[in-house]
């Protein structure tokens, strides 16, 4: 593997998780419970949709065969994305959405605060400008973390059952493979144990405010750096690439 | 009917049009015919909805009896609405899209610019804020007119049909009663004349760039005063206040 193959394979990991989580919280634009969560979620949605644009444009740079971001979005099957597992996993209730957008949100918080002194200057300029959305991205989720948990008995047990539920998928985000040990020992990419760390602690910090119990760290499904995933996935790319599947490069 | 009834009406027409039209736009989200085209939409549909929150927090606050945004939102049904009818056509293919939002946007323009001189303070610094975001609105929707009007001779005869069929519902923006009487006299409200002067000339140029034609003021569609609605508005209601229906004031 070359240091421009693994850089390709680890803009895309940042990219797609960031476009797959983008789409998800896209599907909450209209059906917010009130107008200011509906405008709130929206914006998320748009801060990682640009992210993702960031991250594929990259990508198909460094690989200098002319794919643009719209062709990684809209041309790839499902086997060949390498988003997290986390960031797929459907919205279901409110709850369920706070929980995974805590999670997921909580490590990109750790992730590029680190990425910041990567030696590569586009992922290095990425991380500075994106920490700024994921700080406002973790607070809110954050928030709503502790608002359901420390509300009725009800939304505390809502929110506990989704953190129960989706804990599978926590482990996922920090394998490590060949890539991340070449691309560390060239000062590009982050110390994944290091990040574990801090986000356990971020975690456990929001957990026991919003007096939830962190579930068991039990089997984890993995799938990420394979890019093997949940059926939920392949659901997910046939209606966001519905359009370019239909009509390739449709032209007016 | 007294100043302060005619004000609460005259902000509902405009917050409702924006609320509206942001939900049409918001249906898009996600489903973009590319990334950046997806987040343009996603932009002005949050732009829209941020308006319509301002011009219904105002309504409640005249009328003085403790409604929110929320509940205008989400507590009227269609009879109570005063969108225009062109905001809530459905959204159809890409340029029937882009016809209906060229000429709400064309009216919202001339219609903030002559708004900023009200002398209700919160109805001008609200067009001021608003018009920047308009004037973008109204400049990327003209783009798209002149780009599919003078691109292939599909996408031509596409976007003729576009404004042919929709063309029965812009006489609607421009109606009066004495709402805009009352406040016309008061200073507040705008002359819709010259709006509608304006409104011509802007959409003449526009069309005339694109190669297009220009169709015949018949027979138009009205109802936006007396809150009558066409069958689309039901639908788009439904969707939008489904989860506060079904769960009013749902407290977690």
């Amino acid at each position: 593997m070359t240091k421009n193959e693994a850089l390709i394979n680890y803009s895309l990991r940042i990219g797609d998780t960031c476009l797959i989580l983008g789409q998800r919280m896209s599907e909450w634009c209209s059906n917010g419970p009130t107008l200011e969560e509906d405008i709130a979620m929206t914006n998320i949605s748009l801060d990682l949709i640009g992210q993702a644009r960031t991250m594929l444009t990259y990508a198909g740079e460094i690989e200098g065969k002319g794919r643009t971001e719209d062709d990684f979005a809209y041309k790839r099957n499902e086997r060949e994305y390498f988003n997290s597992l986390l960031s797929e996993r459907p919205n279901g209730h409110f709850g369920d959405t706070v929980a995974r957008n805590f999670l997921q949100s909580a490590y990109f918080y750790h992730f590029y605060n680190a990425l910041i002194s990567s030696k590569d200057n586009m992922l290095s300029a990425h991380a500075t400008k994106s920490i700024k959305e994921v700080t406002y991205h973790l607070r809110h989720s954050a928030e709503w973390v502790i608002r359901l948990g420390d509300g009725t008995s009800e939304s505390k047990e809502k929110i506990q059952n989704s953190f129960d539920e989706i804990w599978d998928f926590v482990g996922d985000l920090f394998e490590t493979n060949e890539v991340d040990r070449l691309l560390l020992n060239e000062g590009i990419s982050v110390d994944q144990t290091k990040i574990q760390q801090e986000w356990n602690s971020t975690v456990t910090e929001v957990l026991t405010k919003a007096g939830l119990t962190r579930p068991n760290d039990g089997y984890m499904q993995t799938g990420r750096l394979e890019a093997k995933h949940s059926e939920y996935l392949g659901h997910l790319l046939a209606e966001m690439q519905f359009l370019q599947r239909a009509y390739p490069d449709a032209k007016w």
